[in-house]
């Protein structure tokens, strides 16, 4: 079998240039010029097409159980989604409950993954502390390739924890050479002023966002920055939506500490307009932190290409207007947060960040795929151009446009936060594992293809 | 009787100029030129000499029971030991314990402050969170004259309150119109680092400094000014001592919030070289936060002159060497936390503060007595030299010099942590409560003769 | 002769409390309860009215020769315009060309100011360096009673100075214990990008404001605060309009220096969407600094409230829209550059300063008199309400409503930049030297009245 | 000939894998596992050693004519010094007097540059502007290889450009699409500062440092990054030295501007105490910033770790203190300016840099080679571990050892301003052009082999 990608114009998060790609047996194995198909090679010509890296989205969640209900889609139609926009490894989160084994919620996760179209891994969430956690933690890094923990300090009395758990697993973190990656909202002051507004009779969608305001992220941020710094932990500060956050990740990075900040789509072009729309349509943009006001993505743009922050994840989470958005139709602590984005993750980026001068080639390859890799310890295996690396390869044509909706999009769900976004410049060809599964337009995808990537330290 | 005081330059936190005093029945009567003395009236001849609105240190501890002993001075020779230093009305802490009845608290409180040589005001310390405590923290601002609330961020497991009940705590203050004051340490960080630290086999007091270290209250500070942001209730940080938390307090400032800041002389003169002292001695200066590294001393200076802290105090809280600090011995953990101060307080800051430059005598007089009574509501019947305000007042020698030493010093303690200081500039006369109690470096009080100030919203 | 104003609420920057005031001869001579009006005292009610003292506004040009054009207040009017407002006090500028002898200009400035009806005093802008250039200050200093020297950082090519100039003014300033004041914009680069709108085709007003955005500014008070930093001059930054310029003060003062900042009415209440307004009218707004965009205003507030601000003044400096604003219907450049705004200044601030929660009565005193009183070297002569103090009185009535107009004000000018804006808050009585000028809006004052106030050091 | 290099570990800005390579004729050929070397090729074992790309130091000033003398190394031995540290490509400045013709000096340069053993490159520096300059800058850039300027905000009076100036030189390469490069300090207040300490009696080297302390610095990169982000135009800081610096780079490039910050060992590693050293010995570190006191060192560290600054280069530039810098004996204003260190950056960073835990591996590749290569548009060709590159490398062995001294070093001066300095890690091989240069302590180079480096646009 095998494919040779013909003329593009290779881009790393270093280099561009132009060479032929061959890939065999899930990896390439060749990069030069005039590479010669073999006889069973597909070829693929890529002239006047870049070729990148597969993307990788750090921050997805899969047929999450979560308030009530189940995000809808799952690692097939989801890895498959993202297949489609040219993101061919995902990093999702185990989440246990509170209280419940780390372990067995880990071969939960593994049973659900199975399906996937394409490569993926766990983060582990410590969503409590208790006698087993730092073992389970050891265990996580030493025997199933999970050197990285998520916290969340938002969702009091739920998966939330409290400082003095955060400080332990720190600390655990630390000793064992760990990551710990946050979650950063105040929780407690979340819950006070969702139920001070509710008790005030506001219950739509746009109170979910006057709820947890931009103070409350960015107090949190600069909490979880001086706790790791205290506890001499790497961190990383997932979906960073405002100026105070982003204020807050420079000061730690300027004393010398090791944080890195990631931020999603929807938080560089959407503002909290879209909670005004009629119709309960602002519940589709319900997610935790909330679109932020005008004047915040503007900051984060240049924070990306500052280096404050370092990667683009989308937090892909949807839940459907029917049937699970609607269970908070008279509350808006209880639609379901969430939305879809793993489609359309590199073509925003490439659109908003390269189109607009924002980000250059190589940064718009390093923050959708190798930053994400060389953190969470999957680099080179994944996010490089090497041989050796895996055949996880976008052809990316510059000049392709479209439009983003609900009605032609793969996610499986019913809204789409970026509908009517045009973009310019799409993926041609996807190849994953060696195996072209994208060819423009056209998504041939195979349930449980995907494989389960053990990551080290990075 | 009464007093007439000749000839003084007045200094309050505005103006300054030359009138004569008098004082009858324990408040200022008459302030204009050349008053006649009556029969009775003792006159004082301030020529060549200030007069100041008597000190307010709006936080001491007086007998306190902290862990497992009682502060040194009780609310007799600490009040007195005031007096001998400029200072007439203190403001002291009700601290009930977890679960306690705060009224309960309050009404030892009365009992043991009855002993006072000079007037006295209570802050109540919320240590917890319980159905009552509302109805409580009404009760202390409508019917006990106490409209301002401590809250311990540090001191997990004692009398520390989580996030949780802080954001109560603040917004019961903001219905009532009151003010939240903070000591700002992450209390959980502390108790990881002081378990560390002891774990590793470190005993002595400079491992005190070293299990709080300025991030922990860096955070803390910028924590509890968003939450105060959030819920609406004007913050006092007590005890600032850091180049952090004042860009904390700074940034919350000029956003528009109404944060107070407040240090104490310990911190603007001393460095951490102190818990070096061999034998122990070091223990001295165990207290929280503890005396910070070189660099931290001019900042705060400087962010006095600037406006972005507000009033000097003292937190009197002193331990004696010999059979309380000795607790210790073998456990920095144990030493009682605390130090004298009360009697340097207006020496010091003059020496030092105006001395120096950092600040003219009308902020000089705004630090050391009128923003306290501002911001804690005594104002102008404390803080002011105005006819009608109550008849403390320091006469005040700018020439007269001295230095301090435990073996003079008139608190209660056998150790002094300004032993040796040098000051020019000190009390000659001190009028409380319109008595002359202290004369040229001979103090005479009375015990109970101190009265308790209900004060109102600022 | 004489005034007595009986029972009114008597606010200084410090205190507020009910008493009667007696004026004589010019000035305050009794503060009290129940004061007996004398025959021949006028007596003015002022129950349920504040008493405070006379404005002072630091920041004015009357008569200016500018841009070809003179200023359209004189002396007489534009003081005249301040008394109806409750400003009883200016500092106007003198203004030398480059090369003009100091000394010369001042005398024509006391020929100007002569008709002036209420006090006045001024700054020495100081727009080059010669030799005589530093005798000239001492002299300002010594025997002219001006110890504060205006700098101008813009007008290049006109009466800016170079940096080096700047340093030297700013090193004679500091030996001679003066103040230097700056106008902080980059001269060069205003010049730069005037000529680049103008060349593409830019004419019309607001292009003005896009050729003086605020990093224009905000460079100019860093350099400025960094230079006096290093030169050790105390400094004060007139009309502050914009965040960049908050912050680099506010990081000069936590460095400990001493540097005051100042804002006006039009810079806190309006934003650049005044210079959209069609038919030229855009032009009546052509000041330098420019409006700002919306967002700054907000920090204006906070900063003044904060303390990082001090003074309120009013760069009063009107051109008429026919015959002098009109210079520049074809080119902004040729815009005379300045508007009205004497008369407004206490309401404006009374009305959206402290009726909106920003400034307490007593910080609406500091701002509008007593700062710049102390800073300036007049206190307590005025900006006080002592006994001693100048008989400079406003009665304030803050129920009385009003609406600001050009049709109704006292300004000489056909325009009014706030236009409309409506008021709560007006002085109802205004005494002058010991007399009253202004009586529920009957405004009787008398040309040459006023008097030169020779200032100190402060 | 040729050379292939066996086995050694691979090291790229972004990569690092264990490859062989192979060189011929100037360039890198092949890549790969098991390159067979051909008759005639010399074969290196690097076996446990790194292969970087060779060093670019974009800061140099070889035979300078400065301050009344000239630079002690000229291109030959310069270079020479380079190669044997490992450094294969030197950026030097043209420096026109102020009026000369600025393509007269590039001549003389391209003249004195001819004997360079290495290849070399130039920024022209715009030390005035007339009405040829936009032409010339034109010519740098389309005709000459020159695409970045260098402007002097220092050196008042001599090189050094006044604001206007400044903005023109930054229009016009705007225009242009070059970079300008700064060497950010206030002219005129180091002229003033300079003058009054050597007034005061101040002759000693130390008052070059106080002369120009750190607020000269911050505020003209404030200026610089201002006046860049006004004109649109990318800016490059040479030497940054101070936490002012840095916060006013951070400042800009979270406002999304493109600021390039550049700093030296000299400034990372020694502190002011260097200029208390007796006999004059001081004033071989008299240069310009000048070496900072302690505090400065580990943010410098930190911003580099931050991606706040980017470069490493040594601003080389040697005089002997006998015979150059004694020219200053009596007067510190007249030592010459500069000291050597283009032999000791890549081991200084290495071993206090990735040694130390500030820098991966990969960084370090970045900041001594390949950013410079990109930012000054010579990637590929220079700073890549690519086919077709130029076979410019280092085979580094991490374990030599070595202490740096004047008696041993390669530079043509009699003092090392890193005298003692122990350092780990060395090159063992440099290949420069091809060919091996330097083997094991062994320098051969070849005078005249280096040749002008044409540079494109970034």
């Amino acid at each position: 079998m095998g494919v040779v990608i013909k003329n593009g114009t290779l881009v790393t998060a270093l280099d561009q240039w132009v060479n032929d790609v061959r890939c065999e047996d899930g990896k390439i194995v060749e990069i030069g010029p005039n590479i010669e198909a073999s006889s069973g090679n597909e070829v693929v010509d890529a002239s006047g097409q870049y070729v990148f890296p597969g993307g990788i989205d750090p921050h997805v969640h899969m047929e999450l159980p979560f308030m009530g209900t189940v995000s809808a889609d799952d690692f097939e139609t989801g890895t498959a989604a993202g297949v489609a926009g040219g993101t061919t490894t995902i990093i999702d989160f185990v989440i246990p409950q509170r209280d419940e084994d780390m372990m067995k919620a880990l071969k939960w996760w593994h049973e659900k993954a199975e399906k996937s179209v394409a490569d993926y891994a766990f983060h582990m969430a410590v969503t409590w502390w208790g006698d087993k956690t730092a073992e389970w933690m050891r265990k996580c890094i030493d025997e199933e390739g999970i050197p990285s923990f998520k916290t969340f300090m938002a969702y009091r009395g739920a998966i939330g924890v409290f400082d003095d758990e955060l400080i332990n697993i720190m600390k655990t973190a630390a000793q064992l050479q760990g990551l710990v990656t946050v979650h950063a909202e105040h929780g407690d002051q979340v819950v006070e002023m969702q139920n001070k507004l509710f008790g005030e009779g506001h219950t739509s969608p746009k109170y979910h966002a006057r709820s947890r305001p931009t103070p409350v992220e960015g107090e949190a941020t600069e909490r979880a920055a001086q706790l790791a710094r205290l506890n001499g932990v790497p961190l990383y500060v997932v979906h960073v939506t405002c100026q105070e956050s982003i204020e807050a990740i420079s000061r730690a990075r300027l004393r010398g500490e090791t944080v890195w900040g990631e931020t999603c789509p929807q938080y560089l072009l959407l503002d909290d307009s879209v909670y005004d729309k009629p119709d309960f349509e602002g519940a589709a943009y319900v997610m935790s932190p909330p679109i932020r006001p005008l004047g915040h993505q503007e900051p984060l743009w240049a924070a990306l290409k500052a280096g404050t922050l370092h990667c683009l994840a989308t937090d892909h989470c949807p839940f459907n207007q029917v049937g699970q958005k609607d269970m908070g139709k008279d509350d808006f602590r209880k639609i379901p947060n969430g939305a879809a984005g793993i489609e359309h993750r590199l073509a925003l980026m490439y659109t908003y960040g390269v189109g607009k001068g924002w980000l250059t080639l190589n940064e718009f390859v390093d923050v959708t795929s190798t930053r994400a890799a060389k953190i969470f310890g999957m680099y080179p295996r994944k996010g490089a151009l090497m041989v050796g690396s895996d055949a996880d390869l976008v052809v990316w044509d510059p000049e392709a446009t479209g439009t983003i909706s609900a009605s032609t999009h793969h996610h499986k769900v019913d809204r789409n936060i970026f509908e009517g976004f045009k973009v310019k410049g799409l993926a041609s060809h996807v190849v994953v594992d060696g195996r072209i599964q994208y060819r423009n337009g056209d998504l041939k995808v195979e349930r449980g293809a995907g494989r389960y990537i053990e990551r080290s330290r990075s």
